[in-house]
């Protein structure tokens, strides 16, 4: 909160059914530094200008597609247009939009996965950094409090040496999809097409996949990956693994699942080091759990001042402790350190010292979700080998 | 969220070290059904305008204090000028800001307990129903999905009738307060002028009081208490307990601490029925556990959709299951209510039939709170013995 | 476990279908120390002798009745008969039994509530101190390793002065049982005669009380209760709170209830001390929670080893941490530290110093047992008012 | 218990400091269905001789080896010899040990991993099946009621066709052996012959998954693996992973650990179906958690009477839900079904009808458990790749 202009936000997608536009708009909104100006909000011209009023923005400033979107604000006032846009379309329209966005000057806060094809990946991060804008990628669980409690304390070795690393992301809503009606949420998800070839590991395993970096920031040297397809109405795998040589001779373990019966958003880290170990869960998102050899089992609860949080966790906090925190909140995070990063880069056309630190989702996060998708789609094509990380 | 006009806030008090003020605003705005555009932020003229920056209005309209915000918003055009105050003020400005509000003609959103004193209760309880404006006391607990699941189960008898309700908030900062320093947050919350004689009973007694009577609707009929004051640098209550014989042969009982190590904000309910059991803690505000003899335990998770859930509970619902809401969510119920009514008002000048079975908190709800709390004192100051339910 | 020859067992009670008598047996049997030889297993002679079978007792030796138990063991051999009885019968049945048990030699475990009325308590502690014989009430929550290091912590000032202590019991069974039908356990417990005037209170309440006072050691100096019968076929209470004043001003409150749907055997503490606080729950028993302002919650796992545990929690492990123990484990450690006394009260007369520290409940908390149910039927007979501690 | 003479059990192993000596003695007499009578508890002969008090057992019955106890005790008379041996001795000697047993005409229970080689493990199921005697493995986590009702659901098709099976079993304590210390517990399980090439594989990883095998009776078709030393004073893994695909397109996954700080015996299962899911937690094994879409999240709870409980759940309590049961009673549920074959199996010298359903792990599960570690170890060795499930 703070007396500076407040920045202007359009929106692309997150128009239908789904909740991601939403929180999108939540969460960009939460702090009150950013304001919804603009939007495409659909692939269809008639249902974007009709989700004027949903979104409460100016019906001039809802447009038929995201080219008129681009190539109108534009033309308006530095003062009035849009600073940045938010992507929360189908994963095969990330790379077009996104390129579009750049090339037209704005900073994109993209979803993910950040494109389904990974000469797409390496193009965008080429553009990024050709354009000195910022761009973000939505891995919104990097935001809570005590996932960034876990990535310091590592940082500061406070649990020794990474042995071994275990993230699982599962849910069990693609039970419900039928072969013959349109899926409560998330057809696109079902289609190759606009999906990319990497079903429930490009929705949910890739979430699992950052997080783990995120946390340990172990770079990857070689994985496997095992998938299946349960469904009966797509060919996308809907269930994985994957195990990962990390560097330093720690092991990482990725799994996801779409299809676990009354698993509703079950992402959940483990790290094991050689002084200590953690645990997180993302539906018990302000308690991070510590477990030291002899001792008792301790539960650090989000706290904005406690003396055993590190500072990254403490300034991710809005309420005092045991006022719980949760989705919107993380999201609202990675949104604020995206405002840091785009105000330091309004100052300098680059990105400046104020800015380091920063802990949002950057391109080559989304590169390396990309990478992951791919090289697991490798490997279970290849009768679930090991291969290097590489491109 | 709408093409409808927002709504137009401002804010009394809040300008502190403490968190209450950016709750209120935060929460208001979480839907984006409302602007904050003026305030009078702190009880020092200077403090007050210089918080323009740190809420973001307009300098010219971050005033002295209320007395000025109310004579000056009243004469600016209807367009323009607030709709509503949220008091976030020490309680015993309660009554003289609603009061004045209401008699300038704007709706108030206020904290608890409502006033310190019954006679300025009763008197805004007149005052409320002669002006025709909205009144909304900021129990926020009430704005949880699975507290408004626990009342509508109830209502529609799922538990049967009911035998027992237990609700507890227990907290542990109050050990923190040195005698010889300035507590961290709070420091009127000691102080018995500011306050009024409930200490904790007060400060979140009343909360849980009000859930009890929120979920359960029953009316007390004789209460007994015993409460301690084991601080060293003040008289009031840090610990207490309450009895409540409730119509229809059922017993309440309401335990309240703020000397409870390690505890955080730790409010919980637990309702006993013929025909089954519910149970909710506000720190895993996300599920309802419900509990029926010879049957495995349920465990009901917050869900926008679920058959399980009653409509009241999946109307206050944003984000899917197992992406968890909390506190400030929850708060954004309370207001998103509230605006329902003052839209009704604004009308018909009167409570129209929209905002029937609206379920935020009204004066007579803050009337009730404050009567609990100069029961349970009357109580304690007789020995602990059983009064009636009455004025 | 040891060269020791073995003690010898008598049970009166425990044939029917209740499960108590097998836990009297499983238990005192656990460690090898003692072996059943003897019983009088059902006020029905031709029961309580087919019950030999099925206890696995000589037929010779399951008497018709306890008098012809007593009769007949003490004319047995020193090295033959029995060296203790364990009392499982309804609870109007104790005192007779015991004082026989007594006169006749032999030591006692006794199930509480230890009598029905006080004066029969009185006469047992008289009665006690004069035979030279250990007494024992089965107490068996006392015995869970946890509980003990609650008990040592408090002792060893880790927690600072207690202010507060919160005992509940919780079961929900009683709805199930039917005015027209055999309930399916403890059909006694519902009639005033066997059972006494304490319903739910002498069966859990005792239960709870107890544990309040063996973790603090704090006396009652006054008392106040109010309870409930909820059923439709008995007028027993069913439901009740008692809120007591200790020593040292700290307070008590003791909640029981046995129509919480739901709730299987819920017996939880909770003390609030100046430098700490402790919250255990008994299902999950392996567990001792520890919070402290402004630290980590720690969790205190069951072990038999960790420095962070007490030697009286140490002590009462038999297995290494993670493996949990539990109900059986904790009522054999109640056994264990009887047959302590027993050995020592056989080689002197008298109680030596090797059972001094023992933590087995005494004829003094079985006392203490029943004055509590009789002071809360007292004071709920006089309109819930407070009453002192005193006989 | 019965009037059934006890059947006499002879100890081989057990005496140092390990707990597991001691675990066997308490759960194979829990029911009182069987006494200790002799033992070899040491492969030092003076110790073994020594063990003799802290057993309780006669002098003369402490053999100096097992070659005695074996020879000895074929000689008394039918009435006096023992009935079965429990092996509680490093991993390499268990077929010596388990052949001669067999050999000399008793029954045998022995610890997991049933050998170190496979050779010897097909030698032993040949020997089983030749011998007519009852050969039980001490899988003691199947025991468990709530994982016997796991099994059952699954069994009769509650939770559909299975798609995956997550298995998991992590402990910290490895962290604690220094290489310039004896360890607290079990230096043989350090040592590659003793314990065999299999590490923290063998000690928890079998566990883990006969717990996979036991709930689904899935097949493995093939298998690939990868472990990890973390140690620095020894060669064995002590972490891995465990890919499996199972018949009937299902896949499983096994993780095991001793080096995870703060966990103690963490062994939990996750089984997801087309129509349910269960999972379940060693250190809470009182609770199954069954999930299905779209409705609330089920605990079951264990109970002897439960409707919602099958029959073999039903059968393994011993105590009233909320009494919990841990541990010793899981174990002392193996030794039961061992009981009930090896009367049948006197009766009748071959396994008759009374003990079909029986539950308690064979030598076939002795001999998959052995297999799974060879694959594991050939899978790691062969570069991690997929292998077939076959000797």
């Amino acid at each position: 909160m703070s007396q500076r202009q407040k920045l202007r936000m359009g929106l692309i997608g997150g128009g239908g059914n789904g909740f991601i536009g939403r929180v999108h708009v939540t969460a960009a909104t939460l702090d009150r530094e950013a304001d919804l100006v603009a939007g495409a909000f659909s692939s269809d011209p008639e249902k974007s200008r009709a989700s004027a009023t949903i979104f409460d923005v100016n019906e001039e400033r809802a447009y038929g597609c995201y080219q008129e979107l681009f190539a109108k604000e534009r033309l308006l006032p530095r003062s009035d247009r849009i600073d940045f846009v938010s992507i929360a379309t189908p994963n095969h329209t990330h790379a077009d939009i996104a390129t579009q966005a750049l090339r037209s000057g704005f900073h994109v806060i993209c979803d993910k996965p950040m494109t389904t094809e990974l000469s797409e990946a390496a193009s965008l991060v080429q553009l990024v950094a050709e354009s000195k804008k910022v761009f973000v990628l939505s891995h919104n669980y990097s935001g809570y409090p005590m996932v960034r409690q876990a990535r310091e304390m590592i940082e500061d070795g406070e649990i020794g040496d990474i042995l071994a690393v275990r993230v699982s992301y599962q849910q069990g809503w693609m039970h419900g999809m039928k072969p013959d009606s349109i899926p409560e949420r998330g057809a696109w998800k079902s289609d190759p097409i606009k999906n990319g070839r990497a079903g429930s590991l490009g929705d949910v395993g890739t979430h699992a996949f950052h997080l783990l970096r995120f946390v340990t920031q172990l770079r990857p040297e070689t994985l496997m990956c095992t998938m299946k397809s349960f469904s009966n109405h797509h060919q996308l795998d809907d269930y994985g693994h994957a195990l990962i040589q990390l560097e330093n001779q720690a092991i990482g373990s990725v799994t996801w699942s779409q299809v676990s019966h009354g698993k509703l958003n079950d992402l959940t880290l483990q790290v094991d080091g050689t002084k200590g170990a953690l645990s997180w869960k993302q539906e018990k998102p302000n308690q991070l759990i510590v477990g030291r050899l002899g001792r008792p089992t301790m539960t650090y609860d989000r706290h904005p001042r406690a003396d055993y949080l590190k500072s990254s966790a403490q300034l991710a906090c809005r309420l005092p402790a045991g006022h719980p925190e949760a989705f919107f909140e993380a999201f609202a995070n990675v949104y604020r350190d995206a405002y840091v990063k785009m105000r330091v880069s309004e100052q300098s056309e680059a990105e400046a010292e104020g800015s380091r630190g920063s802990l949002c989702p950057t391109v080559s996060d989304g590169f390396e979700g990309v990478l992951f998708t791919h090289l697991c789609l490798d490997s279970q094509a290849n009768r679930s080998t090991w291969i290097p990380w590489s491109c």
